[in-house]
């Protein structure tokens, strides 16, 4: 806390006016969740959102105290004191307007404004809450209200990287990437950023300089295309929470595939990849396979053996032991051949594709899950990601 | 916690509109003032608010989540979402207005209210708690508001007991005791109620029921002087929190004592028991006996000895070892006498008095600490308020 502080007291210093947005700390949502849950199974959407909220609220009370304690003066401020106006959806709420005039006068006052991030309120003076991850929506949304020149996230990590250093030791920090390829890198598995805070910067056009809390450097900022070179692979990403499920004989009759994923949308399950093998002759059968997230694959079960028997007996498996392995790249719009370079490099290394899916500047890859490391390796070397070793030995 | 909610269920069957306002989990204030102090020994009072509302706000929305767990429609409502407007005075404001409508509209909606206590709103926006013990207020002024028919309080004691039962234990539960009486013995040490609850109910009209979470018996009814017995003495209080400052040879020359209680007044150091021994002779010199608050005496004593240096080389001496022992009761206004009676009694038990203070429903002795539990007890069988051996027995 302290450390947050004295950065945001240079940052001051250097003639800027700041606005911090604080989280709960650590442990502390599921502390205070816990207490709900303790209670009953089923808690009331609307009292949880009272309950968390004060996560962010102690926070920013104990931020503004540390503030005071460095000799700055600061003021925390809740999402009701500055109208941060939500839509009434309680624990995953979104953010309709933010009044950026209290936020002015504090700042415009000399203050270190501290807002509790997370929360906002409704038009009924109902307390909301925008889910996990909610504070750098939050920041976001806020950096665009009062027109400020950059949105710092603090986090644990000093950027976004090229792949996950974990497993790929050459993945160097991405220095500049556009909105949409993080969009793209993060909603396949590159946890650095809340997806929804990246929408909101795209939306208003707010570059987010996202850094690590404990080093000054730079970490990566997420900007407009504007400028950014546009390599063809800027990053390379896996997903392992999906599970592929797979419908043997399906009969190949009008409205049948339909009837399967209208009724997995009826049970609020959301199906990722899909391919239907062409069948062999009219009126015969086909194969379809999809992924559903893991944690909704109990549920596909129970319904879809009911549906495939309705249906006419079509036999079903599943594998949950999958990985769906992605290059993003703004250059891919420009470039032919990306997508088959990619399935060369796979090839190579004898990895099978059990199904693939694109967009403008994204391809995507089923393979079975024991392939991810060595996919994720090949196609960063492949792509010409790795670090230089000049790099490697200063880093 | 469902202890509680059952009871405002069962209340609620019972055809009645219920308004909860709820206090802080044991220990959550001291928690959270706790991380303030971990940071600064002289926090802001605007944060302290910020921070020390979040208990009530926890405790409010899990008390709701308690009563639809157990069936019963509820809602948690911050003293920001009913409006109740405060002065500013942070950490210790008063209630200057409450909006009732919001909260009628809950309860006539079938609702049980939960109200968070302790905390309001100022005209800024600002959060402002009340104080310690600032829930049982906010419970009063709540039931002012909607001119409830009776503000309950619960407690971890079962009502106002005629004095202290650990020292004297023939004490027993005062029935029904006016406003008046209760400020005079909440003033003197009997803690079961927050004094400014009990001024609010009595500017207001609001009876105050005091009753145990634990025990479905009827507690003590706080309520005004109508249909109230006046008896003489109703109940007997005792206070060691002040300590004796005796300046003795002090010039008796005008002016010279008035300067000694203005420097402490500017020290804000609170004088209660005044006494000055008449001077034998004019220019000769005088006694002066006060009391002050131990936790002042520190203040006291560096203030003091410089003063009376200045005013002619008083000798000065400290007693903490005192304790200042009442009788409170109505029927003294129209019984002459009382205070004779009391000198007697503590007279026949040997008890030397060090000073008097009268008003006119109390009167009080100071006394060495060490006759206690002696001067209580004989006080209280002297004026008749031992328990019947009947009850005894059944109690």
């Amino acid at each position: 806390m302290a450390n947050v502080a004295e950065r945001a007291i240079r940052t001051a210093a250097e003639g800027n006016q700041v606005v911090m947005i604080v989280s709960a700390m650590a442990g502390e949502t599921n502390r205070l969740l816990g207490l709900a849950s303790d209670i009953t199974d089923v808690p009331d959407a609307r009292e949880l959102d009272v309950l968390a909220s004060t996560g962010e609220q102690v926070s920013a009370a104990l931020v503004a105290l540390t503030l005071q304690k460095l000799g700055h003066p600061a003021q925390s401020l809740l999402g009701s004191q500055i109208r941060i106006r939500t839509d009434g959806a309680f624990t995953k709420a979104r953010i309709l307007e933010i009044e950026g005039s209290k936020l002015l006068d504090t700042v415009n006052g000399g203050k270190i404004a501290v807002v509790a991030g997370f929360q906002g309120i409704d038009d009924h003076g109902n307390i909301n809450t925008l889910g996990r991850g909610g504070s750098d929506t939050t920041a976001v949304a806020i950096a665009a209200a009062i027109r400020a020149d950059v949105c710092e996230i603090y986090t644990d990590v000093d950027g976004v990287y090229t792949t996950d250093p974990n497993i790929c030791p050459k993945a160097k920090k991405i220095e500049r990437i556009s909105f949409e390829e993080m969009l793209e890198l993060a909603s396949l598995g590159a946890k650095v950023l809340q997806i929804r805070s990246v929408e909101v910067g795209m939306k208003y056009g707010v570059p987010i300089h996202v850094r690590s809390s404990f080093s000054d450097r730079p970490g990566t900022i997420v900007t407009g295309e504007e400028g950014l070179e546009k390599v063809v692979v800027t990053g390379i990403a896996y997903d392992k929470s999906e599970a592929k499920v797979q419908m043997i004989n399906v009969p190949d009759r009008p409205g049948v595939v339909a009837s399967v994923f209208g009724m997995l949308a009826e049970k609020n399950v959301s199906v990722d990849m899909i391919i239907q093998s062409p069948s062999r002759e009219s009126g015969s059968t086909t194969d379809v396979t999809f992924t559903v997230p893991k944690a909704d694959l109990a549920r596909t079960k129970e319904n879809i053996e009911e549906c495939a028997r309705s249906i006419g007996g079509a036999a079903i498996e599943y594998d949950p032991d999958i990985v769906k392995v992605s290059i993003v790249g703004l250059g891919m719009r420009s470039h032919a051949g990306v997508a088959s370079r990619m399935f060369q490099i796979l090839a190579a290394e004898g990895i099978n594709i059990q199904a693939i899916s694109t967009s403008e500047i994204k391809v995507s890859c089923l393979m079975a899950s024991k392939y991810t490391e060595l996919a994720v390796r090949a196609l960063h070397t492949g792509f010409g990601l790795d670090k230089e070793p000049s790099e490697e030995t200063i880093g």
